[in-house]
């Protein structure tokens, strides 16, 4: 199974399945301006850190072709204008800063015409792309040795029962740029004929888990079985859980991991029942500027996608809600980082690449 | 405040407030029968295990109104009926199964015509109102001590910090026959003038948190903010949260508690955090007959509730999913029982009564 959720169109600018009308509409939106970019970021009309990346640098070039006839110097003040006002879009993946800075520095480092300088940018967006797919691909691999039933070894396939996989949020083809992270790995062995089945949870307040995760494990066929959030820790202690795999916003150099909020009391959990724990991402998303996880800005996002959600009022008017879309997994908890060079462990130095 | 969620009607049926329409709606209904009232309790019109046994006590006078002019040994067979087709219900919440076995008993130790057992049920079903009543009352005076800011010692009225309390589900008025149970000590403190701010956990997949404990506090006037269950964990670590405190649905012998599914998680990380861990309930939540948790029959709910939250299809619709209503939390993680007899520790040999 292929699934794209985000391509150029034929005139170069950007087009992208809007993720929260899913699992109920399909519907492709234009991106052509730096306020659509940043307002479908926010919207997470496009979310999970490296598509977040990609589609960035992607719509940074598309909202560019509007200027392709400004004279080179203003072009590159407005590269850096549009690329400081993209990285504000959302705080925590480190992914949005990282790409910007790759497009600026690709600017700059462009020698010729406008055109020259757009045409580099247009290559480095895509280069950021096909370097995400190919780190997917690597990172699904090289997470297959995961998934092995606790204590019984890895399953072959056609063994007769699954590898029951939890994971939380969405972290698939609808995250990245290619097969996905953690699920990339679930996706990976269901196609190499391993028996599989991934507990999903909800991923409460955007429900990202029930609405995304599971969508593509219909697409792909994979058994899989929504649960509340809170009923993870319950699975752990009857036994069900044989591995948690998780995806990250932005891993510290001391290994400490923010990732869509709940992931932490998952690995609580999972530390409590010694059921694996690993944290995958590709190395674009490790900051070597972070020193730990209290130094990642964790993003607050609006009340309401607490009190009203899928837009139905469930708390009183007059309550007050908070809303942290993240939260930090200290590095203690974390068996392990699968990444495209392999699964590593902190301190990470330098970016692995 | 005084919140009343049932009553007699004044021709002694049982009349309920519909909680499944809350907060948005406060509409009453009738039970007559005893059809209606394992409607009722099926469906979380009335919910709550101290309310849960109430109202069934209740309900069964009311249904059993109908048969006054049956022969009293016909009579006598009819309430072991209903009691049995009411305590079947739902399976969790002990207080259901203690309530049927009272007022049988009662009904088998009273002498005379149909009209006085009618009579004697009558005044049982009051009696097991009036104790549970009188239970909130005494548990929420026993638990005023555990209302201080963690290393600061008790919290005078008047003092500049509130102290920071976390629940989960509902467990004020709507969930007993009185001021409540974990939410009661919050009520009674309020009522004193402590300062207390309570965090609310949202309590998928029904929302009991959000659309009951808030419009309880709201009522109340009580400070709080209501959060997705993932984040409690979050809130621990950066010592937000001074106390935890939840309702049961069943305690073991060996103090091993089933309440609403989260409530497991949310003690990992208390104890991860030292945040003390208080479970709150009468001892007709108590379970002598149950040895441990592995005992405790836990209810599995629609599917539905999960992926259609408040009606609204989440999840596509080719996805499987699982509903607990209850998880177990093992009784190592509990710092104390606290009951109407005062703060207990297992084991419990036998009911504290």
């Amino acid at each position: 199974m292929r699934l794209q959720h985000f391509n150029w169109t034929s005139s170069g600018g950007l087009t992208l399945l809007d993720q929260t009308l899913l699992p109920a509409e399909e519907r492709w939106l234009e991106v052509s301006t730096v306020d659509a970019l940043v307002e479908a970021i926010r919207a997470l009309r496009v979310r999970g850190a490296p598509a977040i990346g990609i589609t960035a640098a992607m719509g940074l070039v598309a909202a560019l072709r509007a200027h392709a006839r400004e004279p080179r110097a203003a072009f590159a003040r407005l590269v850096e204008r549009d690329a400081l006002v993209i990285r504000g879009a959302r705080p925590t993946a480190v992914n949005l800063g990282w790409a910007m800075d790759r497009m600026v520095r690709r600017a700059g480092a462009t020698s010729g015409e406008t055109s020259d300088v757009l045409a580099a940018l247009e290559a480095e967006a895509q280069a950021i792309w096909d370097e995400d797919r190919d780190a997917c691909w690597s990172i699904a691999q090289h997470g297959q040795p995961l998934l092995s039933r606790r204590g019984t070894g890895a399953t072959a396939p056609g063994s007769a029962d699954p590898v029951n996989v939890l994971t939380h949020c969405n972290t698939g083809f609808l995250a990245t740029g290619g097969i996905g992270t953690a699920l990339g790995i679930v996706h990976l062995a269901a196609e190499q004929g391993k028996r599989v089945h991934v507990w999903v949870d909800e991923t409460r307040p955007l429900l990202q888990g029930s609405r995304l995760t599971a969508w593509e494990l219909v697409k792909a066929g994979i058994p899989h079985t929504v649960i509340p959030d809170g009923a993870a820790a319950g699975l752990m202690a009857r036994g069900k859980v044989d591995v948690c795999l998780v995806g990250a916003d932005r891993v510290a150099r001391n290994g400490d991991v923010a990732n869509k909020v709940g992931t932490y009391a998952l690995a609580i959990a999972a530390a409590r029942h010694r059921v694996p724990f690993y944290v995958v991402a590709p190395t674009s998303s490790f900051d070597p500027e972070c020193e730990n996880g209290d130094a990642i800005p964790i993003e607050e996002r609006r009340p309401e996608e607490v009190t009203r959600p899928l837009g139905i009022q469930a708390a009183p008017g007059e309550s007050r809600a908070f809303n942290p879309a993240f939260d930090v997994t200290g590095a203690d908890l974390i068996a392990g980082y699968v990444t495209e060079v392999g699964i590593l462990r902190p301190p990470f130095d330098r970016r692995t690449e």
